[in-house]
């Protein structure tokens, strides 16, 4: 059997033995090798590129490897067979779109700020922060020849006693660790107990000095997740985290997912893939950080999009993206931890924020909470942009939302150099309309050098180079200069750090596909905000707020936004960057019951408008394909400079 | 590393790879070769004889190996130390106690005839034969653009249709298999509902030609488990099984196997023995047999003695073994198979039948409700004659239950040819007083030749010796002849098979040491009986009927208990053997709400007085260790015969 080595920048390496004629990627999927395959594998994105080393590799050139690439080494892992040893490096650009997982550092103020904050939004609106959980301290006597009361009996009886509460039943949880718990503690415990209706239940028993009871909020988008470990006594954030969704490397977005999942044994692989290689390490990562066990998170909350909550749950999602587009559930009522194999306290329950339609999930439903929209007389627009876009608009007493296939161009996908906000990432830019030259903050350390462009990266240089006359409204190169050139094909682009000034081993540049598919993805927004708002005879005007959410990154440039298209051109101050709404909807769902029921209240309230039976939207898109839009009094602010 | 090769006699033999220097028996037991070894392997048993082939091996010889035996090459594996490669022969006899798992033949009528009989005995008593689960037919009409409701909405509403049941909540289960399972049988499915207070739990969405909902009765005995599964809507017996415990290479007894558990993972090891390696496989089997899946077994009940549900649930066993003898639990509510990671619906609750007392049973109280005592103005004994000896005494009015120690004697353990009754097995035997010969029916195919003795064979083999004046009411050899003989030490025996007669590599005897342990058990019964009447100021003439349950088996001579001094003087027609009251108990328990019901009111009611505190046990024990007793009044029909 051939072995397959993979190298990273770091110095690690993975080794693996395979079959002789494997598929390059495929290997790399099995043995756990993070290399994006936003396509799935089918050669199209040209993002899986591997350099080879040394060995056999079988590989068919494509157009996205130049005959100098393909001299350098270059190949794409999905078009590429191991035939015999071979030697790979698996550069950090397709790497770093999944990127490693990040356990925040609780000490910077603004990681805990934003939940604060969309907490006491809610709690203003007169939501109860309270639960069910609470800790009771027991003092019981052991037992002796004289008193001979089984250790159920005798916790269950001093339960009663410290309560008032004559129906206490344990978990098997309880009911397996009791005879140590209480003689390893001399009969003096604290018991975690959950309300229910006429009856108390028994979660655990731990010494006295152990107070804490832990929730977990978990946002699973289709590219990150996204988690905190919170006290359910008073909502402080124990620990967070985030880490690329194990699931992408079978596709970029839903639909190939989708697919992916209908083949043999597929439901269990996606769901492997977000449990066991997803979200249990990262819940154990956060539990070490947070110094707890994971049995002693007793309640979570997972907001999703409609399709990642039906993978979570091993679900036939197919259903979901033919037509008539049918979900397994908006609602769930009965899953819990060790359902999924969820490595916190098995009775756990997970409290699924509720879908309200194929392509709107609790991610929104969840992130509605916190945008505060439905609180308000005036008329405000809540946008979620992810791979899907959502959109809600609406007041305190209507609200209608819809998404739209935006693609995972605004998380940096399907655009040649892009990738997610983390290191090496060009997060906002500007460039000179006389001399063209780029000026760009790169996130990371003090002086890291550019590895590709994030989401409000690409934001900006698009309006930038539409700015500057650098691009026309359809994206076409209409300058020359020294960082506009154009390849065999004719193909142009705009280079913002040439290879010698590039962490990468490549230019970072951004070229007309790329800036295609972006204007779709922004036109696909667009769009949807002018049909749901025609829909209902309003126009841009009557919008208030607009509050802009999702993993783009507090780094958006509204203005920018606005230049090519993306947002409506209305006052920039309206605009309002939430952060990842999805997360912090979740959190307040997590410790409040008021705020999980109020969730629910608002799914049922939000009428949801299908976008791809509306015969208008797709001439509202093909309008909004261009930069601002095939409208330009739409835009009134925008304008090109004069060169 | 060395390995093993341990063969058996039918020719077929497991490998495996040890570290050097390791236990032969730890070896056996890491790779699940059955080996005896009721001592745990303290070398006190002598039971764990292999034959050494060739290789490596280095044994201790123990008295348990004459030097005969030793230059044949037999020696126990718990004194061997595995020095190199080695070769041995695992003989039927080490095996055979540790029987294969069996799945009953239903045609025989006798089978099922038990179930049916103590299902009518109950039934007769006023108690209601119904449960909470139904199946329910539905037609529902699939979805389209104009009708997009989710699936589990859907398959709600038309419960609540079909069952006027407003709330309607669907496991897990149902969730994740909905779409496949409606789309497959076009939106036309039984489903499978639990009724709870005021709403019904979904179990299972099926297709309308599958009607059946099963549940699984099973009573863990110490030595012994049996199974049944059954139709859950009338009670029909669809498969039935049983095996040796698994845990049993662990210990004979509980306290042994307890001390075990107590070992570095060995609570998890003692569970994964009952449960992975015993319960799972026969619940396979009875699936296979019965043609349903896993999934169709909604209830369960387990009905077994203190130490094996609390080693079942992998309860830390160890405060019932010690002063004061805690219990971790006489009931328990909230057991799911999920739990216990049994192969049946993982939302099947595994209702437990109630303990009620440390060293008396759920196993007692479930027998307890067949046995009948409970409904009967007149004085009643129930005995369960298992690896531990449990009485119940009473009537309608009034209950009170003891346990004895017996040992494993009356299972076939700790005797020297004691086994099983299975194939190869003495069940019955009679001695002719004069020429001292035996004649002995053995339990299998015409023509099987004796392996060994089980519990009724034993009784008899030792009446019968008693009675023919071969052994004095010590239990020694009085007699000489050519079937008895002497050893060494001066041990007497009686063979019943000489080696060329019997299927196993040896004679089949009875010694001195065997009549003494058994002595031993049927002593600890007797005065076990003794003691609680007389605490009762009762005498054996007021015992209306004697119930005998267990694993002794149907063949159990009751006059030659009698004349042993196991069972009080009585007329032999007081007598009445009921067969496995424990399984036949969790049976109606698993059929009936009411049932089960009914047996947690009886253990309520029944008064549990613990020997090992009362002063006059000990003295009516030791008086009861003889022939039939020290008091030969308590036996006027028992005489030997003038030779």
């Amino acid at each position: 059997m051939p072995n397959v080595i993979f190298r990273y920048e770091d110095g690690t390496a993975t080794k693996v033995a395979v079959t002789a004629g494997e598929n390059l990627l495929e290997v790399a999927r099995k043995a756990n090798v993070a290399i994006d395959a936003p396509c799935s594998g089918n050669g199209s994105c040209g993002k899986c590129r591997v350099k080879f080393i040394s060995g056999e590799l079988d590989s068919v050139q494509t157009r996205h490897i130049t005959d100098e690439d393909y001299a350098e080494g270059w190949r794409l892992s999905c078009c590429s067979k191991v035939t015999g040893d071979v030697e790979v490096l698996v550069p950090d650009i397709a790497s770093a779109y999944k990127s490693r997982m990040k356990v925040a550092d609780l000490s910077s103020p603004e990681e805990v700020a934003i939940f604060d904050r969309a907490k006491q939004d809610v709690a203003d609106a007169g939501i109860t922060f309270e639960n069910d959980f609470s800790v009771v301290e027991l003092q019981m006597t052991a037992p002796s020849l004289e008193d001979t009361m089984p250790d159920n009996e005798r916790l269950s009886w001093a339960i009663e006693a410290a309560t008032g509460i004559e129906s206490v039943k344990l978990t098997y949880h309880v009911l397996k660790k009791l005879p140590d718990a209480l003689r390893d503690n001399e009969f003096h415990v604290n018991v975690v107990l959950k309300k229910l209706h006429h009856s108390v239940l028994v979660y655990d028993v731990v010494p006295v000095t152990e107070e804490r009871i832990c929730g977990a909020a978990i946002d699973i988008g289709t590219t990150t997740v996204s988690a905190v470990i919170l006290d359910l006594r008073d909502g402080k954030i124990l620990a967070k985290a985030s880490a690329g969704n194990g699931q992408i490397r079978y596709g970029a977005d839903v639909i190939n997912r989708i697919i992916e999942s209908r083949k043999t044994g597929g439901e269990a692989k996606l769901q492997k893939a977000i449990i066991d290689e997803t979200l249990n390490p990262m819940l154990h990562n956060m539990c070490r950080a947070a110094g707890i066990q994971g049995s002693q998170i007793y309640h979570l909350c997972v907001a999703s999009n409609t399709t990642m909550n039906h993978l979570l749950l091993g679900v036939n999602a197919d259903p979901l993206r033919m037509e008539p587009y049918i979900p397994d559930f908006f609602e769930t009522e009965d899953v819990s931890a060790y359902d999924l194999r969820l490595d916190v306290h098995p009775n756990a329950k997970v409290i699924i924020a509720p879908n309200i339609g194929s392509y709107v999930g609790g991610d929104i439903t969840a992130g509605t909470l916190v945008s505060m929209i439905w609180n308000k007389p005036e008329f405000n627009l809540f946008i979620d942009l992810g791979t899907n876009g959502e959109i809600v608009f609406g007041n305190s007493d209507f609200m209608m939302s819809c998404a739209c296939s935006a693609g995972p161009a605004f998380e940096g996908g399907d655009i040649s150099c892009g990738m997610r906000a983390t290191d090496g990432a060009i997060e906002a830019c500007s460039i000179d309309a006389k001399t063209m030259e780029p000026t760009f903050s790169v996130i990371g350390k003090e002086g890291q050098k550019p590895v590709g462009l994030c989401g409000s990266g690409i934001i900006d240089v698009i309006a930038e180079l539409f700015r500057c006359g650098i691009i026309s409204p359809k994206g076409k190169f209409v300058r020359e200069g020294d960082r506009v050139r154009h390849d065999h094909y004719g193909i142009g682009s705009y280079v913002l750090a040439f290879k010698e000034d590039a962490a990468g081993h490549k230019d970072v540049e951004i070229n007309e596909v790329d800036i295609d598919n972006f204007i779709r993805a922004k036109g696909a927004i667009f769009s949807a905000i002018c049909t749901m708002l025609r829909s209902l005879d309003f126009d841009v005007s009557m919008i208030e707020n607009v509050y802009v959410a999702g993993g783009i990154g507090s780094g958006i440039n509204m203005r920018n936004a606005v230049t090519i298209g993306m947002f409506p051109d209305v006052e920039i101050d309206k605009f309002h960057y939430i952060g990842n709404s999805s997360l912090t909807g979740a959190y307040n769902m997590t410790l409040s019951t008021e705020a999980e029921q109020k969730v629910h209240d608002l799914a049922h309230n939000i009428t949801y408008m299908e976008l791809s039976t509306d015969p208008s939207y797709m001439d509202e898109f093909v309008a909004a394909c261009f930069i601002p839009h095939t409208n330009t009094a739409l835009f009134p602010s925008v304008k090109q400079e004069e060169i």
